[in-house]
């Protein structure tokens, strides 16, 4: 099923060719911004945002203001007559025929590429659940060509809770397309990366290894990206009170460090940085975001010049199957194409990408 | 009473030679919109919504930034200081102080026309309750217009819930004013045409025939006017049940209709027209929105080009009457000037139009 | 401690003639603000307002807009995800360093100051919970250059609860430094003025007198600075009753006053003028609030063209001594160096101006 239009559901439909180019195109925005204060003159973008996400929301909206284009939406579900007993393809083509290009925020698995199989411009998935995120994907590989200047060849700590971490997990698969990476995955045993991400860090070639020490392996790093752990992720009280100042980065832990590793955290954060850390050159996570403007400035214009069609899935139907995630778009609007790809017993769904496992 | 600037409350203040150019404008914007994207540079809209609406906020926000111009506003009531508190006339003095144009939601009616006395610009009625919704009668004659080609000589269907449509009434009313429509009006007995809007009909010239079945009259039709009919306006559950289908546009009814016949819908719609018709070329409620888009940019550019000096209040003050309808701005906002047109014992409300019978 | 940006957060981190000078460039906008209908294009201004105001916010809005720049920001803390569970810190670092000038209103006082020590831009204090708020003075000195063509030699009448409104000790403080100023202070026995404000009137060469009744001094004044006054604030419910007629506007008040005399109030109104009275050209309220978008707008201009280097902490930190005052930033926001003026035992707490006397 195609679309006549270019859009950014996920990183993956795009080759890196592509990220590469979006990468050079941001970095020169950087550079000189002036040039680019009219590239979105008269061009407009909507903001669809089912749940709030203010960062996200402000990033991308000076994006397109910076462009020098507009912008409408919403951002409050609970006020929002849109959001409230519209379905999904109604508020999309009612909204693509006012904007230029549409940002949604969803919190349902799949929601971006439903809204892209009938919307009549680009979309970007600006979040979809825990399911996909991309632009901060791009904000982090755009940071790390800039302040690291290449995207191989680095060691990157990857801290905190590396389990249910969905930005980690996009980074290490993006990072694995790029040659000679090496992991450290920092976590407790309980928090671990899981599997299938190593195994896609193993067949993009990269390297990486486990520990439970941030100290230990600090003065290896080129980059240490931090995440948030919650409480209610360790095993007990106990575990918590026992590990959590292990992951806590801190001016002294810093002092192990390389001079010029960057530190980078999506944000928000909490206190696994603790504010004193603000001052070392090498914290990176404010201009880490600033660079998730710049990115997305990158997208926004590349989406608005490029022709190109999209295809959105290649899959099929299978009589009566349906997706068994609960939070999977297709379980909110009826009127979607339910589309597997794979075969035999073994399907993925197209949407939401979980896996299914069909008795015989 | 006169304001010193034009406004929209009524489409029934102005006369069908303004409705007229008003369309003509809208129709050369749809065709040639770069040649408007300028046209309100320097101009500022604020949007004033005391209830949420976001489709019409959009609609109405695209228009505007379209022209070039700027948009401030609230749309929630509940957090807005100034919908708390204070009365609507600061309100509107203070935002007509900041802004070229003002465009009005209300929940109550006679709201717009309450704001237009004081307004220090032009104030645009963007729905005052279930009272009238000018924009959106606008919005359908723009469609009719473009894609039938004429507003004169046109078998109109209009399906659903009749007794109640605020939409329906006012496209009945509005398309009176033009010669040799004929209406043909589908619903159950319960939610028939009111006999005010027939009178209207006759009184324009116009002709009309009711009926229960949509599928006996699909043919004869040039345009369907589909809305939306609740489950709680059937007489009864079984009643409901045996009937709801009737109402339902489905391609097997799409069938039977002509070639060239549009389905037009105010949208949102929920299940009155199903998913499946969307993809039917003859299906023009997205367009229709679209539409909506344009005359609204035709209505704010004529609004700010405008000079004209509008009378709102024509009728007198009728010591110690009031306003019957708890639902009128004048029982809630005390300074307004309580006005009546009409004489003897039979008033009428110059703000909600409602009717009042005086004891002698 | 320094910012290397210029800031707004109190009047008084500013000399006498840098007031003049901002007044005179507001002025030169009212005047003709098409010359400056492009002076910030490609600026954007974020407004972080942490607790609606609607009516401050679109002021800001329009102020900008009506120079060129854009916009972004947020008004809803309820549902900002920025808002919640992030730090003043971080939230003014990530959108300083999308946004050119930011203008933050709080709830806590203390809080712009707090934002301006980490921001990578300008901050505008648009009122930090019952502590200041320097763009509504601006406003009224505006008003009072314009209508009166002068800030000297005026008799100023002062209405309502001179107890608790902040306004009006602003107002008082600020005129104290503009000379042969007179205030005649207007309320109960309860609610006057509060010593410090009279001392700072004297301090500045001023005078001033008190009264109970509106009437009898009406004939005397320049000015009239109308403020609200809540019936909780009177002693009695008797009281109450007894003595609200006294501090309400009429239009047979207005009668007594002076032909040039003019009305003033920062509004929200209730009750304390009449609907009457905003038809008496002498009635200057609404006027004052389109006078507030100019003085914003100078203001929004300055702080964009100014290089000025900010000291934003004078004071220095007293081991173990924190400010008592609960509605003090620095009892939210754990990371700021709590700062105090003065020495021995009597500090003054920095941020939100709370004298600290120390036991020893």
């Amino acid at each position: 099923m195609f679309s006549e239009f270019p859009h950014l559901i996920d990183l993956n439909d795009h080759p890196v060719s592509w990220w590469n180019g979006l990468l050079e195109l941001g970095e020169n925005i950087l550079r000189n911004p002036a040039l680019y204060a009219n590239s979105c003159k008269g061009k407009l973008m909507g903001t669809l945002f089912y749940e709030p996400s203010t960062r996200t929301q402000m990033s991308f909206q000076t994006a397109m203001l910076r462009l020098g284009g507009t912008v409408i939406g919403f951002d409050n579900p609970a006020t929002s007559s849109v959001a409230k007993g519209e379905n999904l393809k109604d508020t999309t083509k009612i909204v693509s025929g006012y904007a230029d290009v549409i940002v949604m925020r969803h919190p349902i698995a799949g929601a971006a590429k439903a809204a892209a199989l009938t919307a009549d411009c680009p979309v970007i998935n600006a979040g979809d659940g825990g399911h996909l995120h991309p632009t901060q994907t791009l904000t982090d590989l755009l940071t790390l060509k800039v302040e690291k200047k290449r995207l191989s060849g680095l060691t990157i700590g990857l801290c905190g809770d590396l389990y249910n971490g969905r930005t980690v997990h996009s980074l290490c698969k993006a990072m694995s397309c790029y040659p000679d990476n090496h992991f450290i995955m920092i976590s407790t045993k309980e928090l671990r990366m899981p599997s299938y991400i190593k195994d896609a860090i193993r067949a993009g070639g990269g390297t990486f290894e486990e520990t439970e020490s941030l100290e230990e392996v600090m003065d290896k790093l080129d980059v240490l990206y931090m995440t948030r752990i919650q409480k209610e992720r360790f095993a007990s009280e106990e575990e918590y009170l026992a590990q959590k100042d292990t992951y806590i980065l801190t001016p002294k832990k810093m002092q192990l460090a390389k001079k010029d590793m960057i530190v980078m955290h999506p944000l928000p954060r909490v206190d696994e940085i603790t504010v004193s850390v603000d001052d070392d050159p090498r914290a990176m996570y404010f201009k880490q975001a600033k660079y998730g403007m710049y990115i997305r400035m990158a997208l926004i214009l590349t989406m608005l010049q490029s022709t190109a069609r999209t295809q959105l899935l290649r899959g099929r139907e299978h009589p009566g199957v349906t997706c068994q995630n609960p939070k999977c778009i297709t379980n909110f609007e009826a009127y979607l194409p339910k589309r597997f790809t794979g075969e035999g017993t073994t399907l993925t769904c197209e949407y939401c990408d979980h896996g299914l496992l069909l008795k015989h």
